[in-house]
């Protein structure tokens, strides 16, 4: 099995901390690791790092060979410019197979926040089970604990194989990230679960399924194939990525295709979008109160405090996010935190370029 | 005239800004030049700096000489430990009466804002007329421009003089910060105006003052003019401070005297007490936003802002005084800032010296 980590976005909603040179999968914010080492080091008892691919932008492969050392330099693919998740896939997809033609990959986005770590590997050894014994394209469900609406949503069908008696289902839909109501009516039905965004299959088999839902990607990563290995390469992808449409798997693929399976975990996973996410998942104080530091609280409840090496009090204050940096600091209401991302385009259209 | 300029206090409500060594009178808070700069050079066309003297703590008074070189050393001076303003007042009238026997001396915190600076002469003028033409304690009244309940009041009674015209009234009583019903009532009345803290008096009348209600403290300032200008001073001032009992000018001598007389004035006066205050009296974007430096907001109003040097972020918040340090950071509720001072206790407690 190989595994591919997507560390392609640069995650704005955690500005000031993220960084155009410093996107969310290089960041601490959790503890004493990177992001992306936490996922490396997650998923090591499965796949070793000679078969660990990792897809980035130009920009950060540098850092990440440094960062990462074990990995070899050759399973750090660049994409010249962001597409969305299919063509990301579809490019790690390309050199899976060449090295092992019917080998099965583990997709995985860089930033995912895992609370048992034994669990989250027992479902991943299970769902590749499913996929080398097939052509399945296999998802994980995560088990939703409330209506939450920040996330994507799979809807469970008859059991996989036909008359088993497991956890595995096909998949019968999947829904975009839902209105309050609509989330709440998932949860009554009982028969959804939270798309994480990690899924596994073989090579050949989301290949196959991109050739048949997106006909126009799978010509173009035909070409790149012909390229692989060549001084050609790095031309040809960039000449082929600058014309491709974005489109994430989940709509390209996912949606329209009928050999989809889900197979559910409950590891204490989150996606760790967003500093509201990391509130909720932080561990806090008698006064819901998550900090890393000097802190004096008076009458002060349920925020975040991001400030190392200073001291912060809070006076009179309840639901804050507040995130300190060298040269910048944000204060975001709980629950708000998505906005950040428009700090960014502020600052962006007023070309405040050393913020970004 | 003289004038003398009580530069004692530490403004604790100012932390993060203020500390031990950088008192409230020696920061920039409303702009370029520090609080006691301006209140020196305020009132420069009425006093010249070799009448003007400066009552501070020990720890402060080099830096005061530093920062103040027009005004000479002789004129600061060093209270060993704070006593409140009565003996501050008492000990700098010996010092006056020292130089010029019936002199007239101006009395005026370190620490106020006024925003008209004309006017604001003209009062202490007409004052300084009122203080010298007789034996009259005359205080600065202002009118009031809403119910404050941080404020002291000053109930106006008969003109002064006897029969006169003028808006020069004697005082029928004064009155501690009332709470917000009373402080409605008072403006109702109408003849009720905010106590500014500010005095004008002869030496010898303030001296006679103390020396009828406050016996005690008048004794121990005749022992101290004893030794005024031998090698003694500054031992005796030392071991006579340390047992002298704190009490203001207010509650000692003002409450209880027959003749003091009150000069209204209308020269956007404020305290400048706490961050609120400051907020008060800031200029301020569209949506009340009080911000030096860069600034990028979304759904963010009425806020104060003090981080100089680092960009901000303010996202879906209202009502926060937000004042940043080198060492520390301050987020508090507008209109909790008196609570700004229990901070600053609570670090005493816990022995964090480096933030005091």
């Amino acid at each position: 099995m190989f595994a591919v980590i997507m560390a392609g976005g640069k995650g704005s909603r955690f500005w000031p901390r993220s960084r155009e040179k410093m996107p969310k999968h290089l960041l601490d914010i959790q503890g004493e690791r990177t992001i992306i080492r936490e996922t490396v080091d997650r998923i090591r008892p499965l796949v070793p790092p000679e078969r660990t691919l990792i897809v980035t932008g130009r920009s950060h492969a540098t850092e990440l060979i440094r960062r990462l050392p074990e990995i070899p330099a050759e399973n750090i693919l660049i994409e010249p410019v962001g597409r969305n998740t299919a063509p990301c896939i579809g490019l790690a997809a390309l050199h899976i197979q060449k090295r092992v033609p019917d080998a099965v990959m583990l997709v995985l986005p860089s930033d995912h926040r895992i609370g048992d770590e034994t669990t989250f590997r027992r479902v991943l050894d299970t769902a590749g089970k499913v996929a080398a014994g097939g052509n399945a394209l296999v998802t994980i469900g995560i088990r939703p604990t409330g209506p939450e609406t920040g996330y994507g949503y799979i809807e469970q069908g008859d059991p996989f194989p036909a008359g088993g008696d497991g956890e595995i289902r096909r998949v019968r839909s999947i829904r975009e990230k839902p209105p309050l109501e609509q989330a709440r009516e998932f949860l009554r039905q009982g028969r959804f679960l939270w798309n994480s965004g990690m899924f596994v299959w073989k090579a050949s088999t989301i290949l196959g399924a991109i050739e048949r839902f997106l006909p126009e990607l799978h010509e173009r990563l035909m070409q790149i194939r012909e390229a692989l290995g060549t001084e050609r390469e790095e031309q040809v992808v960039g000449d082929i990525y600058t014309r491709l449409k974005a489109v994430s798997i989940d709509h390209g693929v996912m949606e329209k295709a009928t050999n989809v399976v889900v197979v559910p975990g409950d590891f204490g996973w989150s996606d760790l979008g967003s500093w509201d996410a990391l509130w909720e998942v932080s561990g806090k104080d008698e006064n819901g109160n998550a900090v890393r530091g000097n802190f004096v609280g008076i009458d002060a409840g349920d925020c975040l405090v991001h400030s190392p090496g200073k001291l912060v009090a809070l006076v009179g204050v309840r639901d804050l996010l507040v995130v300190e940096t060298d040269d910048a600091l944000l204060i975001c209401r709980r629950g708000r935190s998505q906005d950040v991302r428009k700090v960014v385009e502020i600052l962006e259209k007023k070309g405040l370029k050393e913020y970004l």
